[in-house]
């Protein structure tokens, strides 16, 4: 049996605290239930009524006479604990607790909430919620819900499974998608997350065999490495997930953290962890219907370029700008494909692209015309997509271009979709061809392009899909014990022991300072080595370009300043460092996020680059694929190129030096608080990339 | 008269070319004018027919007999400039050009053009077109026009005009926002613009009496200061423009040379122009329909602070994350209010800000209790708009708050707004007490919270409408005849007489080179004067950092240097400037645009702030809030507050600069190609901001 298969498909449901009001939880639920279509058991539960709707109400779970495999907790919250326990006696072994009154309350809640997960976890019963509106399976007329999940529209079945940390704003989403066509499969509204967790539902659905397409809302979870294993398995699986991210700016995180009680990891973390697995994040509810409508068509491109149709040129044009921002090709045609063109529309048109039909085409005469010129675009091997726009065009014009752009359409592996102004009730005959030819129609040319855009995304995506090497040794270092920052020359020798080339450094003594001429190639940058100073720079404790003939005041000088400003620091000595001259100047920087584990942070260096937080991130450990996408991520990402008469810069080290430290962040990921090379220096091609400073802080074993 | 009176409220609409065919241009608009209830004279005019449509056919322009005030114009191209003559000569005022064949098609085209326009100038005719699918007045049942003008769906009549480059798109946002009840007034598709053009459509909607809301598709115009003129006239008289414009994008702008030949500056001007006269430039046909729904409303707020109502946790974290996008203000609200709140609604309801009614609220018995919280919400002076997030309720209780909600609307001068993701046809009792209360009711929360963040920037752009200050005297300077690049003296001499700072500078002979002590102070930037070496750095004619003793060195090199690079170029000395080093490198050009002219752009100096293209633009000539608005647009305008231990920037000197570059680069507008001051180097607060180097390059006068 599938995990979750007898939560979605109960061959009993019981509601415990059932009610013939229907005004409450527990009361909408069985009033659902009875008129749902649902072929399973219903057994409402509760002392105080002999029946509830026409059908018998049971005093308690172990009067259930029948298999019953799922309740629904309809209780004040201090009833949840007994009542789970009572499930797990009676074999139920899934429980979706409607109401709040936990840990969201403090103190008092959140020993309800222990209590109830104890009972649950000694009688084997598993829990949807609390403080949830429940769950769906629109295909089985499963409804263990209240509210919205229980209200019209009726959705149709379909293929679409959906999984929402807010009920209410999901079942929004559902609602205005479903109006677009869409049909559903599973929706659960999470709550809580107290036992089944966002990341389990989403790795159920994955596993669904009449699940095609995923959507979720999610405002923050407690394990990211689990949801980013779900969301590779949905990618492996070729089964797309979409992501609404909430609380994505300062107000949403303020607004969230009142709403649900999830560890919130910052936004640009989230980001980053959807883009490496391949999920699809919007930021529209149009978005939704949207995308799943071009999931849904099953067609997927093989690059980023598109042909566009249109019969108005300011539409062609909108398309044009919405495709440019969606990073699509609009490209002229291939010659041939001109030359068939020309050969087949009316002499005004414009057979580049986008193609211009002109206005007033087709008359009925041209339909064959018309069908070849679709026929020879979607034939052309340079072109990915295709989207025809058909402005205004209504009645018997719009019925026929939709007939034979499906018959077109028919023959092709590549996605086609149309775009029209005219509401389907006035052009239903149109609608009925394209949609009989997978083709989905939008409402907006920028719409059309987004989308288009996301669908290449995606196919790379997938392309590329990949499991993440987690198995990266550990370098061969020891580490001290206990909650330390290691100095520059332990951090730089952790950083060279993984593979990060650094600079050359020679450690002299703090008294007397000896130059070391031998050893030591001036001019140098000069610091204090001290585990106990981890901002050397803030209390002078760094001088740069130190010659020889400079070194011996230089170097009292720092020591006589960390003197003063730290009387008790302990001095490991002087570091003599090499001065790399030639680098950009960048930085890279390990988080140990709570959710998500070692994160790794790049952007360039300066203040500049500080005040425009042009900074990349990245869930460790990665690749070398991975750590290149990431630089070109950044919007200074050009200035690797080479600019103004400097060289291109060493990529392929700063590539191999992101990889580096990414596996050592994952290997040490027990211990590390946080890591930063700052500057990481990228010199020019062939030059390498080299660690000038470096800060390691290690948390107790 | 207003300007185009007889235009849109024409006596008499003649249609030359007219035809009984309604696959023909001229066939469609006999018949939409037969049947839209057009009271005035209808005057299908061709010689081949005795009647159309039931209607008497005359032969010529002549003969017809009756007041006529507009021609639709359905000939072939080559007819028309003769047509045209023909409407001058029986005192047909306007004309309306649908079909295309001019200057499209290159030279014989534009002949035809201008043959067209001699008539109509000669005539006294004033044109609409050629190329465009013509204009319709609603509220009159003007249609003088083919196409999609023609068909359904029948709009209704409103206080919304609309003028669009794209008749085909602009039609396809007007059907959209006709299906959200919006209703039209005028509606005009400019086409090719030879004769009457966007500005002046723009103009005369500002002047008329039933125009509420304006419009416009834009990919490009002639004429920039008639359109800013046109904008800067809206905005005073309180008529939002709400601008699409096409083109934005290097794709964009392929697909729009290829549509309309007009004059396209970069999108970053029109953006920059769309901003100074408070256009609203929108990005998707949604927010067309969003935005003149809360213009028809008719309330504008205060300032940026919104109080938002919930049922559901994850809508308002959803509208949080858009309003924070949109800078509006989520602060909690005040404590009295906040104490007001929690006696008006349900125990575990949150009274902060969002305020979550929690779900299944309200029934029937907490209506005056919930009208009572909408009315403590718009007391509160701190809350400028309010939204009510529905969510998914329907029936009674949707009926319910919105009828209270509506009434506690009544009272108040603020804005507010409804989200309901449940479509109309199952809440249509809702919606009629939202729609009586003047409350846009919008699908998602993101949308509510764009269109809020929205009028509260339109708020701003009234209250700051100021006219532009275009009388600036030319600095007392005399310019060289013809086209000439100044040198870097001549260059800093007209900043210096405009009120720019600049560098103390001394001129040195070029030979021999004297240091002349007693002037000088060093060390200096040592560079050549020439007004043929407009790129000094690039052939080594500079020297920072240049010591007394260093001189006569550099010196000789640079001579040496330049004589090698440009062997004939004139020498004009040696300037010994001033090296300023505690300034933040920043760079000012001015660019002499085609259809704007002398736009000012600001950005940051340096090879990273030149990879980020992080630059603001702004037409000339400007006010110090507006140089002000410009600094801040900058991502990296934190720069100038003084980061990681820099002092702040003397930001006042900026603005300073910025106003004078502006005025200077418009008082010269005749004669300027183009100005950079780089780097105009902006020092701590109170030290100024001093040009370090310059270049005005002049065209012939």
């Amino acid at each position: 049996m599938r995990a979750f298969e007898r939560l979605f498909e109960p061959r009993g449901i019981a509601i415990v605290g059932a009610s013939g009001d229907i005004t409450r939880f527990g009361g909408q639920t069985v009033r659902a239930l009875n008129t749902s279509g649902y072929a399973g058991g219903v057994f409402p539960v509760n002392p105080k009524y002999p029946e509830i709707d026409g059908r018998r109400c049971y005093a308690s779970l172990a009067q259930i006479d029948g298999p019953c495999d799922l309740a629904v907790i309809a209780l004040p919250a201090a009833h949840v604990p007994r009542a789970i326990r009572e499930c797990g006696e009676r074999g139920v072994a899934y429980a979706v607790v409607l109401g709040g009154g936990f840990r969201e309350l403090g103190e008092p809640g959140l020993e309800l909430e222990r209590d109830m997960l104890a009972a649950a976890r000694e009688t084997n019963v598993r829990l949807v919620g609390p403080n949830c509106i429940g769950l769906v399976n629109v295909h089985a007329h499963v409804v263990a819900a209240f509210g919205s999940m229980t209200r019209p529209p009726r959705l149709i079945p379909g293929p679409v499974s959906v999984a929402v940390q807010s009920g209410g704003f999901g079942m929004s989403v559902v609602i205005q998608s479903a109006m677009a066509g869409i049909g559903f499969r599973n929706i659960v509204a999470t709550g809580s997350e107290s036992d089944i967790t966002m990341p389990e539902i989403i790795s159920a659905f994955a596993d669904d065999p009449e699940t095609k397409a995923i959507f979720t809302y999610i405002e923050g979870v407690a394990d990211g490495r689990a949801l980013l294993a779900a969301l590779r398995k949905a990618l492996a699986a070729g089964k797309p997930v979409i992501v609404w991210k909430g609380g994505k700016t300062g107000q949403g995180e303020r607004a969230a953290q009142s709403h649900t009680a999830n560890l919130t990891s910052t936004y640009d973390v989230y980001r980053a962890a959807l883009r490496q697995c391949g999920a699809i994040e919007i930021f529209s509810t149009e978005e939704a219907a949207d995308f799943i409508q071009a999931f849904l068509a099953g067609r997927m491109p093989r690059g980023r370029s598109v042909a566009v149709v249109t019969n108005t040129g300011g539409s062609a044009v909108v398309f044009s700008d919405a495709a440019d921002e969606a990073r699509l090709d609009i490209s002229p045609l291939a010659e041939t494909t001109q030359v068939r063109l020309a050969g087949l529309l009316p002499p005004l048109a414009a057979v580049g692209n986008p193609v211009d039909t002109t206005a007033g085409y087709p008359r009925a005469e041209h339909a064959d015309n018309y069908r070849a010129a679709f026929e020879t675009l979607l034939a052309d091997p340079e072109v990915d997509q295709l989207c025809v726009l058909f402005g205004t065009i209504m009645g018997n014009t719009f019925e026929l271009s939709a007939r034979v752009l499906g018959q077109a359409a028919n023959g092709t592996q590549k996605p086609v979709f149309g775009v029209s102004a005219v509401p389907r009730e006035i052009s239903s005959q149109g609608w009925e061809h394209l949609q009989g030819a997978r083709i989905p129609l939008f409402a907006t040319p920028s719409r059309a392009a987004r989308t288009m855009g996301m669908l290449a995304d995606y196919a790379e995506a997938r392309r590329r899909a990949e499991p993440a090497v987690y198995d990266v040794p550990a370098p061969a270092v020891r580490l001290p014990a206990g909650a330390v920052t290691l100095d520059e020359r332990e951090s730089k020798a952790l950083l060279a022991a993984a593979g990060v080339a650094v600079t050359r450094d020679v450690l002299l003594p703090v008294e007397p300072p000896i130059a070391d001429v031998a050893r030591v190639r001036f001019p140098v940058a000069l610091k204090l080595v001290s585990r106990d100073i981890a901002h050397k720079s803030d209390i002078g404790a760094v001088r740069l370009n130190v010659t020889e003939r400079q070194f011996a005041e230089a170097a009292a000088d720092i020591v006589a300043r960390a003197r003063r400003a730290a009387p008790d620091a302990r001095m490991g000595g002087l570091l003599a460092c090499e001065m790399v001259t030639d680098g950009i100047e960048t930085i890279v920087g390990v988080v140990n996020d709570p959710a998500f584990g070692p994160v790794v942070a790049f952007g360039l260096g300066g203040v500049l680059a500080e005040t425009l937080r042009d900074v990349t991130y990245r869930v460790a450990p990665f690749g070398k694929d991975e750590a290149r996408r990431m630089i070109l991520e950044l919007r200074a990402a050009a200035i690797f190129d080479g600019l103004r008469g400097c060289p291109p810069a060493d990529v392929d080290a700063l590539v191999h030096t992101l990889v580096r430290v990414a596996s050592l962040a994952w290997a040490l990921r027990g211990r590390l608080a946080e890591m930063d090379i700052n500057p990481l220096l990228v010199r020019p091609r062939g030059s390498g990339a080299v660690a000038a400073d470096a800060l390691v802080v290690l948390t107790g074993s």
